[in-house]
């Protein structure tokens, strides 16, 4: 490609509203522009990633024996009110009217569809295994959408779906995507990590996220330092401690604390380690617990795991916290004063409180708390359950070793869904044993916009992004100097780039007529891996200049030997 | 791929709601699946031919210099608020509203996104002639979906933007993209035609439909006998006739016809030749007339041209009859009885018209007919224009020849457009001599899915598909007799199946459980171009068995030679 022919479009400064690295250089370097809210078109550059990004994954998916279907991006709102997800969903499901007035989705997902074609087209264990994916643009309308084409509202997605005749050949399936993905992403040439994930709103029994490692990741994984263990810090365990709590050394008293309305406040105001605080918290109760609201206690230095709350059966879904009317109403305190002596609610001890001993909790009385409290003395304990984050140096759910902590992008998710959608919408098949058996299914997703931007938060410096050569927008760039005086360098440049192009490589040939600084900064600023630089002086000498993005070294090589030289770099 | 791997899902009867060939086709070959009224799940068999039609199409774009972007499917109102298609286009444009109420559309087409995309990007003549093209989701809310993908509401596009400083340049980008769609539907080894087109609701000077020429297609093209000469006849105009009006014979007689409502009655009932007839058609006229009606007269063996009769300034676009309540209050007669004599209302006559002589008209007054009318002595001729469509036999407007029909499915449109875009969304750029020049565009468009169904109306016989070779979901069916009992078989088919995909050739192999004659029928109906026969009769003869989609004939050939002989037969 001639950039004299090409939509370059880098920019110079940084667009003020980009907050994050990978926005603000898919800007800077022409590779999106900003539509609408959480809109995007792609420029050329852009697309040339997502075409490589789109390549790999089809061909790994083929390989692994899945066969590619195309969905419609606009869907009945009858398949979505057969699963309940039509009343389920959130706004983010964007509903819409076609002229008629009948009701249909922006698909953000493609469950329902692909379990609908399911139970009309397979009929019996003969068809099966069977996986079928398909890459397409999928909606979800979020109510702040951001971080440029890491959350925008339009998207697009490789969706899988396997089938089953049980659950032997569902966790076979699984495995084979679980294979595929790590081809995938090795592929592409980032460093990522499949962790243990919770199944959320999509459910099913068990689930991998695919992280790709970087700082400015969202997402907070646990790994062990003694085993391959990884999970999101949603999923990831905190274990019972072994110890059991401490006999009582004190008697419960009640304090006035006045000015103590939060753990920092109690703790510094009357000395008191954190470790001997707990928090209170009210969330909704579910149908099965004859409150209307829950506490859950979780020890003063811990955050609520929020996944984990919501996952229990006494916990409504999804977890709304009570707010302070709610709380004040119920107990007749406000939330800084909340405790579990005396509480006039069912609450739930996470695991690490329920082995403290001595410690103190709002009275359930404004301005007031107890110090000393002790379990079975003072309070039942009740029951108790794992409600918090796991913290770095907990001791590690798989047995071995202490967890430590990356930040990592979700860049693919894949599930085990079981019989759950095939049951709802009776999608059966005739067994070997001639009885009719619900499709155990799986379903594998990866964010194909979204890989791109991970890709640059993994791979970037303060010149630009470095494109691992696998998905790059150009292997390699082209960069005259002075062409447009030399007719030397014009030709020399001419005949690489006719050279390397008939050889299949994708090269950015820089004709413009413009200052070499401003050249360089572009193909920086872009990424191209590899770049040749060709000038009057090192001519004179029968070499060119090869530089690769990462290090910027400049290494001269003979012109005679170009391609050779060239291609053995890429190799 | 192993059918048993795969999914078929081949039907053997025709489903009742397919009208067309094609769509029986597709449904019958499991290429496709309804999903709604108007969308379709493409299945394995059809997304394989899809993929074929987008890689031949991205590669002749990409040749002919175009760059590949993606616009995304939802676009804001504000843009078609800008050039005015938000109030002007119909209810096909789907109007959809996200969780904050604010307006967007499905994209039908991509104008209005290019545009705006020109002007923040092209800023200097420097960076011209650009052509940015897509592959992408597209959405008309049709008021009636039919005939399958043919079609339907969601559907796959390719289209292209071409922008240049000035009308030469955007000529010349014209004729390139006429060239790489001459090149693309070639290559798909598809018979069709580039036809003179009007520009219609998308505006532009200049416009060619391609058509893929089937008996099934809904267009009609007129070819000159002698000329390369072809148009829609939407299109085709109708030469003036050379002869002058003959002289009047008759005196204009005014004769009661109570029983003469339709020109097939008069004709009949009083003997008269139908071309000394002529049909008044009122329509709702533009604002420039002072009437709200206005009258076209054409001869009664003619058609009305729709689209000529809509390009004229008198009539309001889009084009309306009027009722026969607004006939009767204008003129105080039924539309059974109108002619141009003592017509209280302008009239603009066909060419053919206005060269007749001693002709029949109604009277403006029920059951009467004016007989022996001559245009000068009884009524002035005032406005004339060409309002018909052609027929077989008129004279080539281009001089040379006769004009003959065939039918065609428009699977392209390419359209000089002009600055009517760049105008209204004030796209301009800085031209060399240092002013600002509104972008002069063209814009370019494939339907992508159509393609597929327009090449089964034409290669197709009473036994299924015939693909063209470079577009066959499988190039290769391979059909082992009896595989199932015979380890000889099993073994020959595996090694031809591994030494086939290893030289990259696309094959079906029909690994599964059933008798030869239903895998034969399944061949044919998803019309894998070359089948190869693997059976132990001919396998002692040392051959295999080809066969070709097109004649069945059996041709055997050496087993040693085998990936030659078939490589031959695919070149």
């Amino acid at each position: 490609m001639r950039t004299s022919q090409y939509l370059l479009s880098t920019l110079k400064e940084t667009p003020s509203d980009a907050e994050i690295v990978s926005h603000q250089l898919m800007l800077r370097a022409g590779m999106i522009r900003k539509l609408a809210s959480g809109l995007y078109t792609w420029l050329p550059t852009g697309v040339r990633v997502l075409r490589h990004v789109e390549r790999i994954v089809r061909e790994e998916m083929n390989r692994a024996g899945a066969v590619e279907t195309m969905m419609p991006v606009v869907q009945p709102a009858d398949l979505w009110q057969e699963t309940g997800r039509w009343e389920k969903f959130g706004p983010e499901l964007l509903r819409i009217a076609d002229r008629h007035q009948r009701d249909f989705v922006l698909g953000p997902t493609h469950e329902e569809v692909i379990t609908h074609l399911a139970r009309n087209e397979i009929n019996s264990y003969k068809q099966l295994p069977l996986n079928l994916y398909q890459i397409q643009t999928k909606f979800r309308d979020e109510v702040r959408p951001r971080f440029g084409v890491m959350r925008s509202r339009e998207f697009t997605m490789k969706d899988a779906y396997s089938f089953d005749i049980d659950k032997a050949g569902m966790e076979q399936s699984y495995e084979k995507m679980r294979a595929a993905y790590c081809a995938i992403f090795d592929r592409m040439g980032l460093d990522y990590r499949a962790v243990l994930a919770d199944t959320g709103a999509i459910g099913g029994s068990a689930s991998h996220e695919f992280h790709v490692l970087a700082d400015s990741g969202e997402d907070l994984i646990a790994f062990s330092t003694e085993s391959d263990y990884a999970a999101n810090i949603e999923k990831a365990e905190a274990l019972a401690p072994q110890a059991q709590a401490d006999s009582p050394t004190q008697a419960m008293a009640l304090v006035d604390t006045p000015n103590a309305k939060t753990i920092a406040e109690l703790v510094e105001q009357f000395d008191l380690p954190i470790e001997k605080t707990v928090k209170t918290l009210f969330v909704k109760a579910s149908e099965q617990v004859e409150s209307d609201l829950i506490a859950l206690i979780i020890r003063g230095d811990h955050e609520l795991n929020e996944v984990k709350a919501e996952n229990l059966p006494e916990v409504e879904a999804p977890l709304t916290f009570a707010t302070e009317e709610e709380i004040r109403e119920l107990v007749g305190a406000g939330p800084g004063s909340l405790g579990p002596v005396n509480l006039p609610a069912p609450f739930i001890v996470d695991r690490s409180v329920a082995v403290m001993s001595d410690f103190g909790a709002g009275a359930n009385t404004d301005d007031k708390h107890y110090f000393g409290i002790n379990w079975g003395r003072d309070v039942e304990l009740g029951q108790v359950a794992d409600l918090r984050n796991v913290i770095e140096g907990d001791p590690s759910p798989c047995g071995k070793g202490t967890l430590m902590f990356k930040r990592g992008i979700e860049v693919g998710h894949i599930f085990q869904l079981g019989n759950n959608y095939s049951q709802k919408m009776n999608a059966g098949v005739l067994g070997q044993d001639g009885k009719n058996a619900m499709l155990e299914m799986g379903c594998y997703g990866i964010g194909i916009t979204r890989v791109v931007a991970a890709a640059i938060e993994q791979n970037h410096d303060q010149n630009g992004i470095i494109w691992p050569d696998a998905i790059a927008p150009f292997k390699v760039a082209i960069v005259p100097m002075n062409m447009h005086k030399s007719e030397r360098v014009r030709e020399a440049a001419e005949k690489l780039y006719t050279d390397l192009t008939a050889a299949g490589i994708e090269v950015l040939f820089d004709d413009r007529k413009e200052r070499p600084g401003v050249m360089f900064s572009d193909i920086e600023l872009v990424g191209v891996p590899h770049t040749i630089v060709i000038g009057e002086r090192s001519m004179d000498n029968g070499v060119f200049e090869y530089k690769h993005r990462r290090d910027g070294e400049k290494v001269p090589f003979s012109i005679d030997d170009a391609l050779t030289f060239i291609q053995s770099k890429l190799d």
